[in-house]
């Protein structure tokens, strides 16, 4: 059984030989610079694999993405559609993004962008008064496993939380809203957007000056979706028109994010360097291997892009 | 019935008198500079009082402390010792502060400052591994009303936490250690130690390097108790040796921290203005009234000083 890796680069082979020795002794684990026969290849672990490089595997039986995300396998005009493609989405993924999403969400709350901007300037001010996670009603776009974990977590912190996707889906215990027609009342109800779609063409965009202008005055936002969910300068016009109060941002349409890109320096802006989520590369041998025994045990995968869905 | 308060400053004066008049009609507020007849004193709600001044009510039945700690009233050289002290301990000082450290928590465990650094220099870091609350002891020192939720808070989240007191305490469903004797076993099992103790006699200076060193190597500290608590020089050491990864500094020996200090600038430092908890103005007009009325039924009043525990 033989496994080709297209995640980290030529040096980081040995460390993943390493890691699935472990998890998959007998597995065969390739290179994607390694010269093979194309037809020795039963499964890849890829991240942005070269256009049409996947098509050349003839016995290739599936796709497994390197992350939560697929958009980077699908921008490859020859992918071999016929292929499932699996998700990376473990439960360590889950609890990174979700503790991520917190962390964010009590920033914002307690507004620790101004308390660190002051403090590089050897400023203390004096707050008079504080919100709380009560006061901050949180809204989820994108009710996946990556959402649903978050909104658990917020809402066990105090947070009140909504959910929004645009097929119906629901949320235990929370209001959940779907589809175009209920997008406006979602919005109206949310003080903290937070991005957690998938990156289809449905959602292409989507946080641009019609959505944010239905948030109520001085709401915050987090992106942790990804950096084309985002129009960036409808952003930058609603937190200096002081509609959205600020934001934290972990995703661009370009990344490294430029040095010249106006986000770094916005008063209201925390960058974090899409570090939402990294699932450690342990953490995916472990369930590459999973996946890839179950799948020739030939039992049903989860977190299976769906192209009805988009994600 | 009368109360005097020295808590804003004369400007603040009518705001509190609007405060009282929705809780506690009846209630005649003066403030602490209005010229008055001592004896017609009953209560008082103060913050950093003139020395001398309380002992001249003499038919004064209760000192409110404006804040959660009593060190600022213990000052007075001539507090008359026989009445008692209530502090302010209101359930949303308690959700302010078990929110702070949980956000303090969270920003050490994701390593924040470094992010925050990172986007002031406009550099992109690539993280490849993360931590999450599981990886991070917590150790709580101070098991009053504050501890205790701030042990609950994290715990909830997913932050393994003990607690430790000078006396014995006890935490629902989490180690609890007691006494010095037990305080070296407490650090050495404390990746992050977060500081809520009273300022006492006994509590002063405690974060020293006796103390700092015996936590493992690379861990966190919060300080939200009070500045007495921490020899500065002692932190500041062991940060530069790497002993000690990052501090989150709410409390300082001086307010507000002179900009000379070397914190303001330390890279593993993040200073908060004292703004852990903030008691709004109605929430503690609210909660004296409810100790006056409770006073004058005769009735056991909450979180009294107790100068055998020293808070």
């Amino acid at each position: 059984m033989r496994l080709i890796i297209n995640s980290g680069g030529p040096s980081a082979i040995e460390a993943w030989r390493a890691q699935f020795r472990a998890f998959a002794p007998e597995l065969d684990v390739v290179g994607w610079h390694e010269e093979i026969d194309p037809a020795t290849v039963d499964y890849a672990l890829v991240w942005a694999p070269d256009a049409g490089r996947l098509a050349t595997f003839p016995n290739l039986k599936l796709i497994i993405s390197a992350g939560a995300g697929v958009d980077h396998i699908l921008a490859d005009p020859q992918l071999p559609r016929h292929l499932s493609i699996a998700r990376m989405v473990t439960a360590r993924t889950q609890t990174e993004m979700a503790e991520f999403v917190l962390t964010s969400a009590l920033m914002l709350t307690r507004d620790i962008k101004r308390v660190v901007d002051n403090q590089a300037r050897g400023h203390w001010e004096i707050f008079d008064s504080l919100r709380v996670a009560a006061d901050m009603r949180v809204g989820i776009m994108g009710l996946g496993h990556l959402g649903v974990a978050s909104a658990q977590l917020l809402s066990r912190v105090g947070f009140p939380v909504s959910g929004w996707s645009r097929g119906a889906s629901t949320l235990d215990g929370m209001p959940s809203y779907a589809g175009a027609e209920q997008f406006g009342e979602f919005l109206s109800n949310t003080d903290l957007l937070v991005c957690l779609l998938p990156a289809t063409d449905a959602t292409r965009g989507i946080l641009n000056t019609a959505t944010l202008s239905q948030l109520p005055k001085g709401a915050c936002l987090i992106n942790a979706g990804r950096g084309s969910h985002m129009v960036t300068q409808d952003v930058l016009d609603a937190l200096d028109s002081g509609h959205l109060h600020q934001a934290v941002l972990d995703v661009f349409e370009k990344e490294p994010l430029p040095p010249e890109s106006p986000l770094w320096s916005h008063p209201g802006i925390i960058i974090t360097p899409h570090c939402a989520a990294i699932p450690d590369r342990r953490e995916r041998a472990r369930h590459t291997s999973l996946l890839i025994e179950a799948n020739e045990r030939g039992e049903a995968l989860p977190n299976i892009y769906d192209p009805l869905r988009g994600y």
